[in-house]
């Protein structure tokens, strides 16, 4: 039985404090948050511990993993604390919105031979599970190219956007990361084209675009395509095509349910998609979760690293760094 | 090259009269219908000659073989009058919608071993033709369940309800070809249910109906479905599936385009089917006629022959027998 | 919150006494199980307590509502004690399979204006309760036919065969069910025709079939036809369509993942079907057991009654008479 | 009644000619090839006239318009021929393999006023039609983001891409006009990267590329990628997704049949697509014509013209120019 701090009892720490409350693998111990009035209430219906104190959640000797989800710029220092303690750590992306300080993190992690897992939640997604598992398998031969998909619902508010840190780092860096996962080897150059055809003004007050396609293309020339736009009427989609030398595959979105309508003018009409990433990957942070305990209770190596959330990072910032020159950026 | 007339310029005869034309197998000599506002012009656009006579074209030294797309209830003798004149025959259902007249017109045309094809359009659509070819190539394993759903795109106008013959000479006819065709065994037991739910007052003012259902079951124990509907907003329904010991088969209806829409409300919404037969099985007519015209020019037997036709009715006939008994009856 | 006590340990035992512990309404008390080797383990998991006696935890003071999952023949009896003991109660279909004892039992539960729901799961399932909110909504105006497809996966155990009760009224009797809901009228004339084609032999030994099609009819004229069969190479397939004057309703089956693949031989495959009831009706039965507490909780009406499951056996009792007969029976 | 001189009897000659022989519009006066080998069959199965010398087709008086089908280095020469004998001209892509050339020639074109349309297919395959004209309805709001996806089936023969001009220029020409026609205005930005993973040495020795991806913007932010693969295991992939602000638009490939396979290891499995553009746009190439001649019946403005090819050329080589510096280029 692993015993889990939960940090942050926000949307995604909600999330995360329910599913060890749930796994067979953990116990949960406690919940912390400074905020009492988000922290309280989650821990009392988990049935776990509160404090205020991040730290204090850390240092517990009943603790023994520590899953952190509070906001990006305390990522670095409290996967470090977490690390120097001896704990096992699964947390959000990114490693730090600063790639310098996001090296510097990763750096101590390794001389700490740390066990810390970045939650790139989409890699547990059944569905993706299966794409990486028939590629793997030969099912579609050498892998050529990767179309990614990924669309918002709707703007998030005008505060979200303030600290998010700009289109590229805060959503496309899922997909970056789905990139490296799907093809395998790492693009080596990346070119970025970014516009603003959702809300004009509210993207150049912060200097910040809501639609984007990327192009990038790996040393033996296997390519990637991704196309975000933070607004899609019908729903968050969130779709995966692979091209391969013998097939293809492709995922499909999820929906509420699978009724399909008929009528005189038009057949066939499916419900919207699943509205939000909350809903959207509700088995893949589970699964996620339950990867994160099961190598830890069999000593195998956590299926993602630090090392993944710079990359995906670092993909972000040549992509911003293309926007800004016309050029394509060699990685 | 084989010499055809086509009798009938009406909405079958105009398809066959068009398909003959076009095809490289035949060359279309004489289009006969009693009325020459209809023949005439046909005639004209296909560049072959008209006749008001049925029995003039069939005499013709010119031709080799006869399309019959005239009223049902001139069929058989059509078709006698065709064999005894050794002309070779492709006929539209039914026989004769009288059981007795068609099974003697069968003997004499058996006698004469006349080349004759009765045209089940159905059994030569692309789509039917390869879940023929599946099941015959043993994909699915042996055949346990058929299930036919087939449904017209709105009601016929009064004057046709009255000479239809009935929904289930009329209309199911066709669907206990398909079941005949699918199965691959003969039914020896029918059981339908029909009800006035489309337009009550119409169906009991002729003793019709417009909605049913049948279930076919054969001597190893195969079953069938069969529902029909006068009615379908959506429009021309016609899907066939086929449940084996080893697989299962659908086919699809047919659309305009392969346009799939998205919006807030719905996903994935296709067109409205195509809606009625003429459109829904243009290549079917097409396939149906080169058969006929391989099958001569090779002197292979005909795909499908007056038995055929029979076989139909006598279930059709033995349903409408078993809604007026609420029994099923032996075939 | 609401104080539960679960009968019976075995396989769907599990999932309920599962969903109560997870259930915020609920309370899980204790799980009743005459084999300790079940019922010991499964309350040590869900730390509740555990007794080898239903009558024992059906007595509890702090018991006020029982889940009844035990074997069939057992339902009449801990129904009534538990209605006479004043609890609430969710009981596995069916009432009893014996149709004179359902009615008495049905008796004796109205006189007690006792609180029971059947736990009929299909009702439940995301899909199927969007496909009955479209209806009542006037989706597609009036109901005219209901085609229900249903097939296990692969045959029961040899034992199983034996004490099921027959393919109608262990099988076909959750299809019964669903025409109900689905036709909103109750059908008044019940066709059935079964064969055996799965395994002959077996299904001779037993008396028992393993291929059925069924059709009924309501009071004005809506029609019904169910298809089952004991074995599908392709999964457990759960399919419902509705015609009705102004569109179509259809809902597809549940697969483990959205993925299609694409080769030289085919395009747009999916995965097979999920292989059984427990997992394609997961989310059936946990909406199940809520909308049980929620109608406790508010005082409104449960959303099934023992009638449910009276008219249910009623029906598949015509189609077993029908099969006997070759005639349609009047229910 | 328009009459018609077909230049060119190779394969898009040849569609060409059935397509006037068959069209009501048109009378299919004379076949052109300087190979009487291809020429003589084709107009003797259309019962027209041959020469070898275009030259005197165009010059015929009894020829109102002139359909070129001959190779991409004659088509400027011989639009412009056409054009000064006063005949209007459907003519296939490209205008010229050289930007300069068709830029002259459009000058000359555009003096003489001539009436001459660009064959690009696609825009008048049904379905893209009706993308087109969604779009036009205000179906999907604002046009944001338009996603191409077109696949060869296989590599076409050496000597082929010897003399094709690049892909660029053979291949993805067509997903350039196709992304004018869908995104309803100029793209002023261009950039590709371009990879050889198909077949690496055939591509290095003509300097050519299998496998791209293109990324355009237009001045107000409207964004397009296409991806382009000489080879796709499954058949000729041709897809459109237009995402806008109200709605999404998406168009599926064409199959030989709607059958749909299930079995123990997948379900739903589609037939491959169509292997290739004569089969896939048989309907395209019929509507194109059509509407060339109904443009010509009916005196009103062509539906493409030489500037639509012209156009297509200039972001080809925008395209190779982008892949030779890294740079996205600005047309």
């Amino acid at each position: 039985m692993i015993r889990v701090a939960v940090l942050g009892a926000g949307r995604i720490g909600q999330i995360h404090a329910a599913n060890v409350a749930a796994n067979p693998l953990a116990q949960l111990v406690v919940v912390a948050d400074p905020f009492p009035a988000a922290g309280k209430p989650l821990a009392e219906k988990l049935k776990c511990e509160y404090t205020d104190s991040p730290d204090a959640a850390i240092a517990r000797d009943d603790v023994d993993a520590v899953v952190i989800g509070t906001p990006s710029d305390t990522h670095a220092e409290l996967m470090l604390k977490a690390a120097r303690a001896g704990k096992a750590v699964l947390c959000e992306k990114p490693v730090d919105n600063d790639l310098a300080k996001a090296d510097e993190a990763i750096e101590e992690l390794n001389k700490l031979k740390a066990k810390v897992m970045m939650a790139f939640n989409r890699r547990f997604d059944p569905s993706n599970i299966e794409l990486r598992r028939a590629i793997d398998a030969g099912d579609i031969g050498e892998v050529r190219q990767v179309i990614i998909s990924s669309r918002d619902p709707g703007l998030p508010p005008r505060d979200y956007v303030k600290h998010s840190g700009g289109i590229f780092r805060d959503m496309a860096i899922h997909d970056f990361d789905m990139a490296r996962f799907l093809l395998g080897e790492e693009p080596v150059e990346v070119y970025a084209k970014a516009s603003r055809v959702v809300d004009k003004a509210l993207m150049e007050e912060f200097d910040d675009y809501d639609t984007l396609m990327v192009i990038m293309q790996t040393a033996s020339g296997k390519q990637c395509h991704i196309n975000c736009c933070r607004e899609a009427s019908y729903g968050y989609d969130q779709r995966f095509e692979i091209l391969g030398s013998t097939g293809m595959l492709q995922n499909d979105n999820l929906r509420p349910s699978t009724v399909r309508r008929f009528n005189a003018v038009e057949t066939e009409a499916r419900p919207p998609l699943l509205n939000f990433f909350l809903q959207r990957y509700t088995d893949a942070y589970r699964n996620e979760l339950d990867a994160f305990l099961k190598a830890l209770t069999d000593g195998t190596p956590l299926p993602t690293n630090p090392w993944d959330g710079r990359q995906a990072l670092r993909l972000a910032e040549a992509a911003i760094e293309s926007v800004a020159t016309g050029r394509s950026v060699k990685v």
